[in-house]
């Protein structure tokens, strides 16, 4: 089910390629996991975020234009070959930076754009003794913000497991459970659905611990009556999900969950309402944070509305108030408003919506 | 069962003062999450690898030492509260660089080291701004190389429940189940027996694909008559486990299968026979690798013996041929030789062991 055609990662690149020509970019370092896997489909993600897997360099268009070079470790050679033109795949040893140069300045090559939020200090300082550095943030997230028809298909199943989840919970959640493992059984119910797994560890939170955006999973227990809050994605072929739902265990959800609730509903659907292309992203933002405003609530909402998703759980565009830029058709983000108490707990609603050309639509 | 006692991340940040004080050290900017965790309880993960959600400050001895500073972003408020003297964390903004600066200025602090592997280009512009920045790489990782006593409890406790999963393979590993539904069920073995999760995605290679050292498991089936490579660990109480075994499947190894084992097997044991104080890393590698060599097959080890482990999966020291330093009690690293065929297969075997006063032990 994952994208495997090569020829969706050679548009891709080509499509790169056209955005550097317009900037007049010399060769660009693709660093970071996600973008090296979007433009390659070489390794969706490093071992650790300490070690990388390895390194895609997209050339320039012109003689050497689509020889665009795969480096990587030992490890990896099989899984290279697999995938890439031997004589554009460099096994490095320890002189990486040094091997890397070698080889581009074979193929003209002596300027290297790169992402100062991607490259660490380190590979910086080892690189400028070979190549004349262009910072260069954001250009390949910038295509992945826009997603093609294949990965809306594949975003609309990876959220279809999720709302399947969701679903089976209402029986799941039961007086007794505890956070641990209700977020075990969201884990299984995910992965024998057919997801690869977690696209995030899962944030179960009942009662105050729902307080915590992000809270980690305890030993606190599901009781009769209580609240709880359930944040939880999966992957499925490479693709992230992410919703949300607040749950009442009980017989008769309290006053104040059934008025904290609809008003969090409220403000995703006004926000949803607001939503379409040529609409800023702070807009959306602030069609929510309105709702709370009117309520006399907004102090409670204390994160910003959602962010786009796609090969992971958190890409752009995001949905703070600072935000720059405006909604375009084909692309995938979160509509997450929510309200906290720390004495009381909290409530989040979370749907993932794609951005349609009049709108926008839940999937 | 995790360590929480408060005076455990207290005396780690007194020990690194003292390192810090003696190599003449000024405050230092702690960023890589496990570092983070190690010295202050607080996330042991970032949400994404590209997405911070804090750092910590090490100030210095003197007349601020030990108010060391926390900060993070408003969705982890009530994470930070429940560990963090309230004067001592800075819940940032969009300026963070700058919010930083002012705290630390008003506590004398002008100077900040920093690990130029775990600050991106970007922080680093933005830093330098406000700070002399001083480079100091590894110097947390040094001192999480050697184990605490309760550090070895929860490592032989995560190892438990691999060796648990590694026996309960020999009958979960059958004739039509596929490299994906393997990986499923060592997930759901190690999350019934208590882990919190994986340690790192589970390699499961049948013939083949165990040639290539880190396959990601796919629809290939297992059948009668084939060879299984699994290296899978998980976490437990944050620390990792890491393990290999490559099984047979059918009535009868082949003749290749048992020798290359063989050979594994013995490699592993003269690695392992050398594994002690003083003895340099390099050592280990070679004594390993002396056993192919005799074979002629060294050509078929295609990675480095080993490395450290704890609350990484990788961490310091490597086992690998260029490795410096030597071994030091309190060292846990895996000891991991393995030979591959692309053609064929390839058979890894993997312990865990604590270097002890005069050898070494496996966890």
């Amino acid at each position: 089910m994952e994208l495997t055609d090569p020829t969706i990662f050679t548009a891709r690149r080509e499509r790169l390629r056209a955005v550097m020509a317009a900037k007049n970019l010399p060769a660009l370092l693709v660093t970071f996991a996600a973008n090296r896997y979007y433009l390659s489909g070489f390794e969706l993600a490093d071992s650790q975020c300490n070690e990388s897997v390895g390194w895609l360099i997209v050339l320039p268009s012109g003689p050497t234009g689509g020889r665009d070079l795969l480096m990587t470790d030992a490890r990896f050679t099989e899984a290279a070959k697999r995938l890439w033109p031997q004589e554009d795949t460099l096994i490095y040893g320890a002189g990486k930076h040094a091997e890397l140069a070698k080889i581009l300045r074979g193929r003209g090559v002596s300027a290297l754009g790169y992402d100062p939020r991607a490259v660490n200090v380190f590979d910086y300082d080892a690189l400028r003794e070979h190549f004349e550095l262009v910072p260069v943030g954001g250009v390949v997230e910038e295509l992945r913000r826009i997603k093609e028809p294949a990965e809306l298909d594949l975003l609309r199943a990876s959220c279809g497991l999720n709302h399947h989840v969701m679903r089976a919970l209402t029986d799941v959640l039961v007086p007794g459970m505890t956070e641990t493992e209700a977020a075990w059984q969201i884990e299984r119910l995910f992965r024998e659905a057919g997801a690869e797994g977690l696209s995030f560890p899962s944030i179960v939170g009942v009662n105050q611990n729902a307080a915590l955006p992000h809270a980690i999973p305890g030993e606190t227990k599901i009781r009769q009556e209580s609240l709880v809050l359930v944040d939880a994605g999966c992957r499925l072929a490479a693709y992230c999900s992410d919703q949300t739902r607040t749950y009442w265990v009980g017989r008769e959800p309290s006053e104040r969950f059934q008025d904290t609730k609809r008003l969090v509903q409220a403000a995703q659907k006004a926000a949803m309402a607001v939503i379409r292309p040529g609409v800023a992203f702070a807009d959306a933002y602030a069609a929510a944070r309105r709702v709370f405003e009117d309520a006399g609530v907004a102090r409670q909402f204390t994160h910003s509305l959602g962010h786009g998703i796609g090969l992971e759980t958190h890409e752009g565009p995001s949905l703070s108030p600072r935000a720059q830029g405006v909604f375009a058709p084909g692309m995938v983000v979160t509509v997450e408003p929510g309200l906290y108490d720390a004495a009381w707990g909290g409530v989040r609603w979370e749907f993932m919506v794609a951005v349609t050309p009049d709108g926008c639509a839940p999937l």
